[in-house]
């Protein structure tokens, strides 16, 4: 797995795959410039009156939920339909599922009406569509998932017929068959905004490529965490902190390399 | 006082404070991370259907002007009205009132419509809302407190029953009673876009601890100065500037400490 | 014209124009980070109430077609024909004209009510609205044109009777009588997002002097293009990316001489 998804870096960067964002005004910018750095190129529209065109030249849809509102939904919908008539792989950020019913609601809708290839979200996210999917069932079962969450995203990821990526302290990515943790990242990234954004953004390059799914997923995982510890390593920690850790962070994914990615990642199969 | 902050300090990394933004699309993803890098969490949604689900869980919330509409003042008094029935603390971010009609009106409606804790502007936003609220009773007076912008605080900080903070070259603070002026800050503060928004977030990450309102809006207002002062010190002034600036400050705010504050902070009372 | 153009920054510092956006959420933070560093003062707001009030006490107006939806055109509309009144200059940019029947009608709609000072665009863009406008007549002059994109440029300005720049590996400024090549810049400019708006905010910057067009737009598409340079030399390129090389961007922005412009500038008439 290490070497096909070093290789996918390679072809990141030779296809340069054009990633549809709908997405959130918090992280956009972050999320544009990863996109670059990882040797895709961005395009980020939210109006219903175009992304019907844009997409349909795109090579992977990116759909996030943060700073939701019904006009977005639409659009989302729109476009979702639109990337499964023309076989475009579409990946959901489900931002902030379960913070609200409104929330929680348009995120299972777009899980009912558009084909997805993969879900990444952190835990409470997945737990909460878990959870309104009926994969916990009463309070028992809660209670034996919460030790083993990689069960809730094999579930979840069968359930759907899609890849789910859980990432967090340790990164879990399935397809409902095989089992991955990925053991890179650092603890300052959950204290830079948009870092989970970012990171489907990175998923969406490599789904861009027309890579399978599953490595896609583990790439866009796997290349992010890497880059969270690289970007720690070059930390002068005397003087810096998160603002300098994001702008290295991007730096690290600018200058990844295959032989980076072998030397670094973790990645386990369970 | 000084002792009081810094303690604030540890506890708002101790609580974790959850701070719900309803914010402008330009300066978000600086308040995100400017709050995150205090030790609070923010959570950024404007859309009607859902802030109040939001700042039901919040500690906090911050009502930011920038890029007003008419679907996020509504938005805002439906959150603001019912963080006043939870007794969370909110505090507003009245940006470029007096800039149009529109603002400011909105601006007043929000005012007379939620209860607020403090309101954080620079010193023509604070004129605009005493002007209109006939602080400045004519020419005449207004020509009596143009060197004494003291006064107008306090007369506005009365009228409302809230706690006004005017930033700007020297800050000042006041409840209505007491007054005081926070001399930290740089200023190259004044050549980065939303170092106010920054300020208002991190007040808001103080109010979310529980901490009494006055000291939790000196806090905030110190932290961020002291962040400003580091940020240029630690600045190479041949080869950086503004860039880096914004950067070194949000570093400031992750790395600052108890220590810092003591040694820093230069507020006086009046 | 390097001359005038050096001179041009020492009026903007002097001057600080207010310069109004009407902008998208992607690169909003750093065109107004870029506008604070040439010496400008930014107002962001897109709001059809109050957007006539705003650009009527600016300087410039730049509409920004990113993130484009109906509202935003219905607030440029307005804007742009106050500021038509008031003989304020406008500047657009295209951002993703061609890239769908939406974006592209309402590029031309805005194009024919408002008067423009100046449109910034990259190559295809400018195609896009050449296209459109018929400037390419069929096939064959289409082809004719493919090496000579001055000539386009050229037309475009003259039918529109505007300054027209075009920005990517080599920029064009004309105004449809003289036609210039700039080759300052550096390629690492083409991955990171938002240089094209920004690019189009300092020209926003100049224009908002009062300085004629043509200098104006030249001095703009410089100052960026030196910047880009300049930011490049600082780059460790060991440790170092795209994350770095945007804040060394408008580093150099806020850093910029008259000296550096006169020493570094590269304008060609041809």
């Amino acid at each position: 797995m290490e070497q096909k998804i070093s290789k996918l870096l390679e072809i990141i960067r030779n296809k340069n795959p054009l990633v549809h964002h709908i997405t959130n005004y918090v992280s956009a910018n972050d999320c544009a410039n990863i996109t670059l750095a990882i040797g895709a190129s961005p395009v980020m529209t939210d109006d219903i009156n175009e992304v019907y065109d844009v997409v349909s030249k795109a090579d992977s849809l990116v759909l996030n939920l943060g700073t939701l509102s019904d006009s977005k939904v639409d659009a989302m919908l729109k476009a979702g339909k639109r990337a499964n008539e023309l076989k475009i792989p579409v990946i959901l950020d489900p931002v902030g599922a379960g913070s609200s019913e409104f929330r929680t609601q348009r995120t299972l809708r777009i899980i009912k009406e558009v084909k997805l290839a993969a879900i990444r979200g952190n835990l409470s996210e997945l737990k909460t569509l878990c959870g309104v999917e009926a994969c916990i069932k009463g309070v028992d079962s809660a209670e034996i998932h919460n030790g083993k969450d990689g069960y809730l995203a094999v579930d979840l990821a069968k359930k759907l017929n899609l890849t789910v990526a859980v990432t967090g302290p340790e990164d879990i990515v399935t397809d409902g068959y095989q089992l991955y943790k990925i053991k890179n990242g650092n603890m300052l990234m959950s204290k830079v905004t948009g870092m989970g954004c970012m990171c489907t953004s990175i998923i969406g390059s490599c789904l861009g490529t027309g890579a399978d799914t599953l490595t896609a997923v583990l790439a866009g995982v796997a290349f992010m965490g890497i880059a969270g510890e690289r970007a720690y390593e070059m930390l002068d920690k005397e003087k810096e902190g998160t603002g300098f850790f994001r702008i290295r962070l991007i730096d690290s994914i600018y200058n990844m390399t295959p032989e980076i990615i072998l030397k670094k990642c973790k990645i386990f199969n369970y």
